[in-house]
């Protein structure tokens, strides 16, 4: 047990280490290196340095309970706590802590799916429990509702809604933090606590409404450190008879702006589900006079170059969830209001099933044009496909040393804002050094917030894996966050090892959300062992760390 | 002057109300009876009481600055602060606060519409604006948004929404609170600080992302004492081009099951706006035989004597929005969809509106079966209909001294938890003694939330109008609160004289989500001047008036 907590002694720890077996059993609580090990980061940019984000140890309960007493002793001994869930959190820091030497406290064993009613249209897990375990627990029951998954459907549905994480169905339910609905949490006292109605014993009504009476703390819980979430209430989409999709094409730059508001429009009535955005113009990044013009932003030139390659600048692929009907209806209203705004546009019909879809229709991947890893979790099958896909730069599924850190930076929904902002990543690329074979006028923005647009503002991948490599490609992320910043580009989403930095970029007032915060985070957890670091928000008794990974 | 904030001497108040005249002028200041009675909630069930909530004074900011300044007086005297926006709060204590001798903050002077988006889709308000001034705004400029409106349009989007008031379109809109995005507060510190993207100094999409970075505050301003808020961000739908609605008869008692899990499925997959559910039986509310076998609840005689009468049991008005194409095809689909359900359902066709109305439309009340306030509200047309309509427990307008409060409780959302619901409100209401000539099984749900269920579970109006009768009245209704919580029943709002009391409902684990939020409040507000006592949330400074109007 090289790494201790901070500020606690050997001998503490041992004894606190004990205390934890005691609680949770021999078997549980995890201290060598080896076991260790798989609560490391191993994509960090500051693996194997000294100041690498390793745990101490690791705890496994698996009941509330359990965590109500890690909590208490956490207290006793002052050591710092990190809670994870389920799934890899590739990208974000893993299940790595923000402070050194926190004792992991793993909840993978606490797994149960709780409740699935699929006429009142919600579930109830644990922390445990993946968007995989959920979707084959309906499956086996042949209960009639969808959930909404993220890419990596091994996450856990309670992890990734605290983490703001997203999905891709119907706009309500893609936000998973605002669709959960309900919580019982164990606070840095060792207190459960539960959260809207379920304040109230024996109400009907827990994960159906939320706000309950009086102030309701339950956003502090998301992306924060105050306390630990062992239960969650979710809304499901009910498994609707049919599911179509139709692709949209638009020839000219500036028709971004016209098609954004059209689609805006029949997102903003419920009427399409995700839609996803894309340039075909891509095909034509090796060209040289394109490159020269898109350096250029030279819409008219870009205009041209497309038209001779007989390419649509933007297309947009739309989603429609309910009868054969209803989304036949949808998908004829979706392109008369298109072709009044632009009357160039081209339409496409893509697939059109009825549900429950047939394990060859979910496997089969003959669509017109969306890929299959794409079409399954618009129907709200999780899978792994993601994971090949994005997490290696490279392409390389062999380099395991590859690091990499994506940033999502909001913009707003226009396409005047979309296309502001790729000037905008492209200048702050060149501002930082990033190699830029072409800006990103090609790029555009993830509508997985139904009412906001997130737009991929840097994704550094180190390239050169050496200490020294890392080093350089983290403080290029760090320019990154600063630049975008100073543009009013924030991003929702970072590693710990970024999160100080991203927690910065929120600074309206000298700070005065994140002052606020953290008065509140010392108000409940005087001890400051919940997560202390998490987005930023230091506990009195490890301010001194604030910013340290900066060095 | 005198009523006294409470520990405020007679000379200390009286700088302190010339201090304040510093800041927003003397006219803005109001002391004398005379200016006060405004501030009065005159159907106080303790009006003209010793305990009355009378306010000492109230001030007028017109704009964040005196606010700021007005909280740093507060906190400097001891004074206590009242905030209020714009609308008339009947029901819920009208202007008057939680503490006797507070300061009323009247923010109606803060009236501008700050912004509203028609391609984005959403409004920036002050709190002095009405939802009217909103129609109006978007109406004279010919913006393409609707509002969705509170049954009295004169009322505040800030205050309705922080007090999780509802609407009447489609289900995200109807979340008052929940389709807020972004504020900014004036904290008890006296500091501004701006939630969401708007921590971000020049962001790009304040009002398109509200979770922003970190742990989200802002559910503690809603029903909360944590700050004032100054400006506010709301999603608004965009107009749709067309509007339809479509009634839903099914004939026995047991219908209502398969009915509601039917209107669940369309609701959640967002084919539909608010479903307003209603019983026709309610025409034999005078005939002995149903009398009889309602307070039997005896389905088989209920069904019996509906059949004699040709009278469905229940009936659900659905409504569409989109084009002429897409609204008639969600009709189409949800006839087949209850029909497969409750084949012995019947349908009519309501109205079919190309939006935008004609005044005539707009107007006209040839409607087969919706009454034109409802409508127009189901359109986000603001009126003042139900002013009328619900006030006067009596449908006497001329009676002035009438006192009434309505409680509303979360039910589960299903056909089965609505009739226990039915029950176990008759059967408190035998209880606490009310005059019950029927039992409430033909009362059904209101579907604000879209996901949620209220019922009318109390609506207490004194009819004796003496101070006897009144006190009586009340504790009547508190009788209610506790009868109700036994049953897992909770309340969604209160006046202040009752708040302390649904507080008390939310009991989890010895109160300990209470617990948690005044530990918050007192962090953030050691001088407990904001909104003491609001929501039953007593900061130490004012805790000795915990449940002080129960005696």
């Amino acid at each position: 047990m090289a790494i201790l907590p901070p500020g606690v002694s050997a001998e503490s720890f041992a004894t606190a280490i004990q205390r934890l077996r005691t609680v949770v059993g021999n078997d549980w609580v995890f201290t060598s290196d080896e076991d260790v090990h798989p609560y490391r980061d191993h994509f960090s940019y500051i693996k194997n340095q000294s100041n690498e984000l390793i745990p101490s140890a690791a705890v496994g309960p698996d009941r509330v309970e359990q965590v109500q007493d890690i909590v208490r002793i956490a207290n006793e001994f002052r050591i710092p706590l990190y809670s994870i869930s389920t799934g890899k959190n590739f990208a974000y820091g893993g299940p790595s802590p923000n402070v050194r030497g926190s004792v992991v406290v793993d909840l993978k064993r606490m797994d149960k799916v709780i409740e699935v009613d699929d006429k009142r249209h919600f579930a109830v897990v644990e922390p445990g429990v993946s968007y995989i375990d959920l979707y084959n627990y309906i499956q086996e029951r042949g209960l009639k509702v969808w959930i909404d998954t993220p890419d990596p459907g091994w996450g856990s549905p309670i992890g990734n809604s605290l983490d703001h994480g997203i999905g891709y169905t119907l706009g309500f339910y893609r936000d998973h933090f605002g669709a959960h609905c309900g919580m019982e949490v164990v606070l840095p006292s060792g207190e459960v606590m539960r959260t809207g109605m379920g304040a109230l014993p024996g109400s009907k009504s827990w994960h159906e409404y939320k706000h309950g009476f009086g102030p309701d703390p339950a956003g502090l819980f998301g992306q924060g450190n105050f306390g630990i979430v062992t239960k969650m209430g979710f809304r499901l989409m009910p498994q609707p008879e049919h599911w179509r999709t139709g692709m949209v094409r638009v020839p000219k730059r500036a028709d971004l702006i016209a098609l954004i508001e059209a689609v805006n429009y029949l997102s903003d009535l419920g009427l399409i589900g995700e839609p996803w955005y894309g340039s075909p113009l891509g095909a034509l990044s090796r060209n040289q006079e394109f490159i020269d013009a898109a350096r250029a932003f030279n819409a008219d030139k870009l205009d041209s170059l497309a038209a001779a390659a007989n390419l649509p600048s933007w297309e947009v692929e739309l989603q429609f969830y309910g009868s054969a009907g209803t989304t036949k209806a949808g998908w004829d209203y979706a392109q008369e209001v298109i072709t009044r705004k632009v009357p160039a546009a081209r339409f496409v019909d893509g697939e059109s099933f009825s549900v429950p879809l047939t394990p060859a229709q979910i496997q089969n991947n003959s669509a017109p044009y969306t890929s299959r890893m794409r079409r399954n979790i618009t129907q709200g099958v999780p899978g792994l496909g993601v994971w090949y896909q994005t997490t290696r730069t490279d392409n390389n599924p062999n380099n395991w040393n590859e690091t990499h850190i994506g940033l999502f930076s909001l913009v707003g929904r226009s396409g005047e804002a979309v296309m502001q902002a790729q000037k905008d990543f492209y200048e702050i690329a060149q501002i930082v050094g990033l190699p830029v074979t072409m800006p990103g006028i090609t790029s555009t923005p993830v509508n997985w917030y139904q009412h906001a647009f997130l737009m991929g503002s840097g994704f550094a991948a180190a390239g050169d894996n050496t200490p020294e490599g890392k080093l350089k490609a983290t403080k290029v992320l760090r320019r990154i966050l600063e630049e975008n910043a100073k543009r009013g580009y924030g991003d929702y989403r970072a590693p710990p090892i970024l999160q100080d930095d991203v927690a910065d970029q929120y600074s309206f007032n000298n700070h005065v959300l994140h002052r606020f915060n953290e008065t509140l985070k010392n108000a409940i957890d005087p001890n400051g062992i919940l997560s202390p670091g998490r987005a930023g928000i230091w506990p009195v008794a490890y301010s001194s760390l604030r910013g340290s990974l900066r060095k």
